[in-house]
């Protein structure tokens, strides 16, 4: 056997491992549910979680066993349209909005779809010629299953906060670190670099890497606490027009908001809907599940402002410091199974931070060919770009340069706001 | 013991047998669904199987124990809004149209409602002083736990029906029993009565008994058949708007309706999904699960008219001699297990007819008092009448007075088309 | 000349005379109009003005010109859709819900149409053979275009009435003339014969003249007046759900609806917006401008119900005994020119009374053949009955068999309540 | 009289002179319409024309008068809410989707209010000590005025466009002005100024000037013609999912989107609705009244993109050089009463040109204070930035740093594409 052969078997039986690591957290996430609990879609954006199993299997599926593997055989012909999320290359697909009102396959019979294609797949790329492009297909098949983790625990929470019976996912209690900052980090006007390289796994909206002229700005080393948004709450924010983007008005109006997602009032105390469980507000966690709105508004009652997506991601790569990272680490190790903000003092990983730019291609940009051209460019309109991870993201997924994406009414996700101001 | 403490006694022991029989009959009719069925929503009109499981608990939980039981304690106080189904006088309740988005309590919990209300129900049917006015209310909760199991099997087809797997209730095959009747049956111009009386249980609705003045007419003998439907269809029923009224034809235009609600066109050959499976269209079976739009257009086309609900109760009174009787008992007990129409000479039993009557007070009518109240008036308007019960009906539970209603667009019940004309 | 020859030609010349009468009604009923209230069209309900008198025009175009006179060219191609209400059988029609998106043809080029096609119609009534069929269509023509009349007095209303300027269509006082009357007459039990014979004119929907057993009731003989609809809403009416139909109590909360369609609270005051301008409200004048669901609650509320149609034409016919109609023929002659009600005393010719009776066809009821075959028939769902005429009603177009019709949420007609009982 | 006084009335006597300038081509715009046509609303973006008229007078009365004229009366207490467009400093206002519901105030009443403003305004302008403030306010009035001019026509042409009588605005011949060009400019990577400085007009949204680091790029010299368009629709361009974004895919679909929205097939030829009457396509013209997200499809397909704006702005302003400016003058003297585009090779004034790039602030925006501030920043979510003006602006109101926006689906504005690529 050739020394590259066996550094290709090596990295094979590394991507195995991985694979079924990967795998293998996806349906653990959902262990502490009950069937019933996978099942709803209490609105559009929230996939049921069986939805969840069943698309991330399809994807592996369609996009490596049916292209590639020799005499492959579908586990089930209806699969493929119901667990087909939106790519119009690979035919018909379920609609979105529709997936709470199919009732099967029920969820043991999506536990058998995975298994049948794991199996397969292990298989396949133990004994078929697997070339490097392949590979590339199941790098993002991975990083695809992990996006999907985040969308679960999003997901999940939703379904268990629009509960009136407020049930918990799992009790545990939420500590609270907080390690004194210097309030505002300032950056230097001047030219940046943004975006990835093609030296570890990205994906194609985060390249290429390119020159970006930064004005003079300084960023918040703090994350917005709930105490400062429940000062906002106070001082009218969510009455005052002046403060508000014209469509945030209408939205908050139309849908009278009056306060983050998960936060409820009950006999005139707040409290804070979490995964686990509903909790008094603690005052000074980063607030979080606030829409683009929301965010922009409470930057204005603050005179400050968003940050771009350029000066998050110079703050963020600055950040990276070696006693910093320690830190986090600890923290995070800590936090492996805490799927709620612990800190407003971490750079990232606490909760998605909005910036104020629109979700757009780089310069350059060239999207995936294939069915996986619809991965990410036929997005980019009408959503902004939020930077730092969050607790729900998994660590080995998160990169600095990493563009998440939503529409500026939603907040089911964990967002939140670092702020920003000129200097 | 006096011989009236002894019959009131029997007569007690004989409820509570009934209650039990009946309360068994609806879990037993979910006995063959996934955790998965009993939780969608997949149409508003159509509530989750569970929500059915614990809303008919919920009835007697209000309606007798929290009123009538000394010391009872509700088994969860969060229940009082989540499966109160549209009683204002009994406090806030959850919306219909959102039933779909709770996955708990969980099916498990439900039954355990079940069980503990069941049981605080018989401890005080047994040994409390019950009177007449709470074991009314106990009858007309039976009657509603019977009118829940019709509505559960037109729920269940619903999420099976519209699931594209076509998932199988329980397989049976269809029998088909043709009795050769003559075509139409006459009735002379005159007075009739129509309504119940109070010897046995009726709902306020069918009340008072009254005379009425009807002009002769004849009743076709025979419920309208798919094939004739299908005669209907292929005639460019769907498309000629000189047959339908105006809301019938701006209705069947934007929901882009062309034919009964589970027909199924595949590779060019009609099927039709049943609880028993997905059946190639039987023609000579009834047609079943149309709107009144569809109901009076064919009427239209086939130049007869929809009868009015005086005219079918006074048919249904008529057609009930005893040779028939048997022939439809033979049948019945047949059917016991088949929930699918399987004759169209029956005249009662197979699937409600439309009436033209809109669903409105009878002269006279005096609504029940207290909470059910809101039973049946509140609902006196843009509904028709439907008469002669279906499959699904519990046979004990169907009176040829009993008046069934639904909005002209509504066609997940057992609906389907009995002919009348002038003579 | 023969003696029909003459009978038939003075026929005619008076058809004529009747023709250029009506029509020019309805031009007249537009004077006070600036050419802004012609085209503008604030709900689906209301149309333009300048659409009314084109659309009788284009029926007196297509149900007679076209069809019946040799040679007959129409005035403009694009008018046999623009002006087609909803007669599919008469090809395209416009969206009745964009009729005010059309700033043309103009005001000024309709008064042309309709100039034209009376020269057209007056000429070939003068000279052609006219059938009786053809005198027919004329007289549902003329019938037809008073019904218009209304409709323009109608929509004149709510156009001047939504407007926050409270625009005048005439100003005038309005006097208020109060009868004694005993409160309630009686009716017997038994048979009554209710529609119209073809004496005179009437329309489909009002024959045949049927027999209908009635139970013994009782009417008012005074319309619910403001001043107890005001006792109504102080006494939380609109917040009772117990009083409400189910659909109404949905309908009010969603709308916010609190008050009849045209009052208005400035200060702390009510007013009443009429077409005579805004008025402080008269407390003893009769409410009007209130939907089915409103009257249904009031009539809860004050422990009665709403008459059946059947009752009201009772009533009706009974309440022409000479000396009232003397009084009321007097009112008419003053109330010519007030379009709003005057009086509570008055059997009929004030508001439309809501029966609780739907509409729909009568016992042997045969609508018109051809293209009028949609005139009434297809609308018998989903509507109510009102009964009675009221001050925008012509006077020579009034008849007690006169079937008016509309939905229970509609209220911009002048519709009240007159109450009944049984006795 | 000092200098500085003497040359202070001249610029006094200019500006009125300019206001009655600018005021008086607002209404003469209008004067080739028919008073129905200053009144409908056919779709909510649009609004009647005589509204333009209130609210632009409105905006002198409120933003100079009401604050700065000593016992200034308004000339209507109505017209505040009426006439106030959104902005909630000033008070309330209208809704703008219901501005089509009013047919009072009159195109008359209107014209007396403008003449009112009008005079007054000169008047305060003649006499009062009006500081520089009040003057650069004066100054945002006119170009508001001048926007408003374009919006009108914008209005005019859906409001005759969307009749299916086509009515013309004003009959003229479209003459095809064609220069030959290289068909790319061409321009280096590099450092690049953005933005209008303030030395003379411009809103705050073009400032800061700041600088801009933009990659090679190469740009179209020829605006996307007719011809082109109509080969990416016979090449399946409204059919292929690949080329759209996802929610233009969506929308296209929803809407039954199949072509520019002016175009209409006519007996299988195309023909283009323009101000100027219908006319048979003109291949050689730019394309124009097309939507973000059919530009964006369009680019795809082509295999190249939309620029972003700072692309546009390098471009027009290198576009200046005399020899072209000499066309372009020659050309506008002559298109001064053509209100179509006629050229698709002019750099700018022919449609406005779809950027890629969301409408955001410039590094360093400063908003309007005051109620202006409501002027353009709360705007910038969801809208696209356009570059180059169109037929439609006055040409003094135009500057090559001009940033319009509009949302991705709208498009009637005179829209349209001019292509980039990277070099």
């Amino acid at each position: 056997m050739s020394k590259q052969q066996l550094s290709r078997n090596n990295k094979i039986t590394h991507l195995i491992a991985e694979y079924l690591r990967i795998r293998a957290r996806s349906t653990a996430l959902c262990e502490r549910l009950e069937v019933e609990d996978y099942t709803v879609q209490p609105i559009a954006d929230v996939s049921p979680p069986k939805w969840h199993l069943g698309h991330t299997t399809w994807f592996f599926e369609e996009v490596i066993l049916v292209k590639h593997m020799v005499d492959y055989s579908r586990y089930h012909q209806g699969y493929r349209t119901l667990f087909n999320s939106y790519y119009k290359s690979a035919g018909a697909h379920w609609l979105q909005s529709q997936r709470g009102e199919l009732s099967r396959p029920t969820v043991s019979e999506i536990m058998s779809y995975r298994n049948y294609v794991d199996k397969q797949l292990v298989n396949f790329l133990s004994t078929a010629e697997v070339d490097s492009a392949i590979l590339s297909l199941l790098e993002i098949g991975l990083h695809h299953e992990q996006q999907h983790q985040e969308l679960l625990l999003m997901d999940i929470k939703y379904i268990l906060g629009c509960n009136p019976l407020s049930p918990t996912y799992f009790e545990s209690s939420l500590d609270n670190t907080h390690i004194e900052t210097a309030p505002w980090r300032s950056f230097d006007e001047g030219m940046y670099e943004i975006g990835a390289t093609d030296s570890s796994f990205a994906y194609d909206n985060e390249k290429p890497k390119h020159k970006s002229y930064n004005y003079a700005f300084a960023m918040s080393e703090q994350l917005v606490t709930n105490g400062e948004y429940l000062d906002f709450i106070q001082d009218g924010g969510y009455d005052r027009a002046e403060l508000w983007l014209s469509l945030g008005w209408d939205w908050s109006n139309d849908n009278k908001i009056g306060h983050p997602l998960y936060w409820q009032k009950i006999d005139n105390e707040w409290y804070e809907f979490t995964l686990h469980g509903l909790m008094p507000l603690a005052l000074n966690l980063p607030v979080t599940h606030i829409s683009y709105f929301e965010a922009d508004a409470f930057a204005n009652w603050k005179g400050k402002r968003l940050p771009t997506e350029q000066e998050l991601e110079v703050y963020l790569s600055a950040s990276s410091d070696l006693e910093r990272i320690s830190n986090i680490k600890t923290q995070s190790a800590k936090s492996a199974d805490i799927f709620h903000p612990t800190s407003s003092d971490m750079p990232f990983g606490q909760v998605w931070c909005w910036s104020k730019s629109h979700y757009s291609g780089y310069p350059g940009y060239k999207p995936y060919q294939g069915m996986l051209n619809e991965y990410n460019g036929k997005f980019m309109c009408n959503q902004f770009v939020l930077r730092g991870g969050c607790v729900a993201t998994p660590s080995d997924h998160y990169r600095h340069s990493y563009r998440n994406f939503f529409a500026p009414h939603q907040r089911w996700m964990f967002s939140g706001i670092r702020l920003a101001k000129d200097i």
